[in-house]
């Protein structure tokens, strides 16, 4: 029988409204543009039921914590804690990338402009951070709580310089394959890594299995990314929300396209380099770009490399030594990752 | 005999340097921009002696640690923290005010874009947080750790609600008094208070003398932050290094201005409203408005009331039963914290 995955995800919401509670007064908006952003309010501020976030990092956090004997609901504040630093890195990416919407809505700096877009991130992750201190009111030793905080601090820092490469790739005429995977490493494999690893953390675990937890995020945050890579241009857009081969568009240099572009065995490789070399892209390119990626079999490479990453975080779970129900709920997780369609 | 600064000042930015060590390889760039925010780097990324800030923030943490009998060494990454927490908010404030230079060299956005410039400013904040971990190395007890650590979360977030009411005053008709003083003890005492209470957490001083250097701190935030107010009109722009009367010219609500605003007993308070309320003001209206100020008696007022939080700020401090050279230096660097002219 497979675990019900809805009272996690309740108390996780539950959770976040708790740290996320309306001040009055003068700074209240600030508090507002979060509850936009996490989707509890519309532009208007008045409450709604937008479409959310998957919250995949916090719940994996706790299933991890209780896959190895932990009690799950002490880990809430750390569950919140990751899913406010994944969502103030997401206020400031969409301003970074210029993004006007997400998830179908305005973007927080489409909206209230750049300067409060900067702060509210900002204010977000102090949030974040302090929802940590709970954790000694709920029983974990302050050596744990330490031990989980310089796990998410370094995530964040792998998530700046991830975030720092990325940005650095638009205005760069070559991407390796390997400064592709540590731009992904950092950019979405090092807050699955830590969210994985918090939860392990909180149960006491040691630190093998906390190792063995973060292998497996790792492994999945490189999966996900992968497969997020595949969506951006092979993707419905009915599903997606995202028009079609949105990332050729955008001539993002993602996994598919980095492996045609280095796909030198055809004259074909270098046409994509020639288009790709223009000031803009439009609807009349895409057919050529995916003839290209289809003549270097961009899309059976990627996701080969996607189902190995899952493999290897498959792997790594399986040596954690965590079991129950909560341990095979992340095993499906995990594997519903690849092959998703949005 | 007064205490010789400068040991405490090298040791602050020999650290600053350790935690910021240049990385090779694709991030270079990153910590070089953090590294050209601090004056280390000029913009070409050479190495260069460009004015620094006064890391005054860490200094007054090294002070307050020792004090109290603590090691003031131990305390140099809480210290080191400190500054970049500060310098990480500068980076993100010259984007939010717009402002192409800091200290007579241009801001990181102007040089390298304001998508980097964001991502530079979380990165910095990373470090900052990561840093503090090797305080357990130094050997405090991790409660002191996380105590301190709370410390410098809730100074964050209290620093973002007094960037947002900077922000938000610029659209808005009218500003109390108590807004103000509720923004300036964001923006600026909320770090200040932080630092002299990280010193006397990590010299393991009981919460009655930490509650007096955090009250202390505050108050010289505040005095600092008037101090500030009363330079950007009436300071001397070869001292300085601003246009005379830079904060009338960009319309700043500061101190003296609310001040005159709320002046309601003589025609000429209407006449600044009237001034304010215009799309612009240009060097012709400063004479006015300085006129309009002068007729309120604004400076005055203002000097007073950073006179009183000065003499605040020394009663806790006298309260808080530090002693020693360590304790005579903070007196004074309060005291020369009004009266500045720079």
């Amino acid at each position: 029988m497979s675990l019900d995955l809805s009272p996690y995800l309740d108390a996780i919401e539950a959770d976040l409204h708790d740290v996320l509670t309306p001040v009055d007064g003068p700074a209240a908006l600030l508090y507002r543009m979060m509850q936009y952003h996490l989707g509890w309010l519309d532009a208007a501020l008045a409450p709604t039921e937008a479409p959310r976030g998957k919250r995949l990092r916090p719940l994996m956090c706790l299933l991890a914590c209780e896959a190895v004997d932990g009690r799950w609901r002490t880990a809430l504040p750390a569950a919140s804690a990751i899913e406010l630093v994944h969502n103030f890195s997401l206020v400031h990416d969409d301003i970074e990338d210029n993004s006007e919407t997400r998830r179908h809505r305005a973007t927080v700096w489409s909206l209230w402009g750049v300067p409060q877009a900067i702060n509210t991130g900002d204010a977000m992750w102090s949030i974040a951070r302090l929802t940590c201190h709970r954790l000694t009111a709920l029983g974990h030793p302050p050596e744990s709580v330490l031990r989980l905080m310089a796990i998410l601090d370094q995530a964040c820092l792998e998530l700046c310089t991830g975030q720092y490469l990325d940005l650095s790739f638009e205005t760069r005429d070559t991407v390796s394959l390997a400064d592709y995977m540590r731009m992904i490493g950092g950019k979405t494999a090092a807050l699955l890594s830590a969210s994985l690893g918090a939860g392990a953390v909180l149960a006491g675990a040691a630190d093998a299995t906390v190792a063995c937890y973060q292998a497996c995020g790792r492994e999945l945050g490189l999966a996900f990314q992968i497969t997020d890579d595949i969506l951006g241009i092979w993707g419905d857009p009915a599903v997606t929300g995202k028009s079609a081969a949105s990332d050729v568009l955008a001539r993002k240099k993602t996994l598919p396209i980095l492996y045609a572009l280095a796909w030198e065995h055809d004259a074909r490789g270098y046409d994509l380099a020639r288009l790709f070399a223009r000031p803009s892209l439009s609807e009349e390119h895409v057919p050529a770009v995916l003839a290209v990626l289809d003549g270097a079999g961009a899309r059976a490479y990627a996701e080969e490399r996607a189902r190995e990453h899952i493999d290897r975080a498959l792997r790594h779970l399986d040596e954690s030594g965590g079991r129950g129900p909560a341990q095979v709920a992340l095993r499906k997780l995990a594997q519903s990752l690849v092959g998703r369609r949005t």
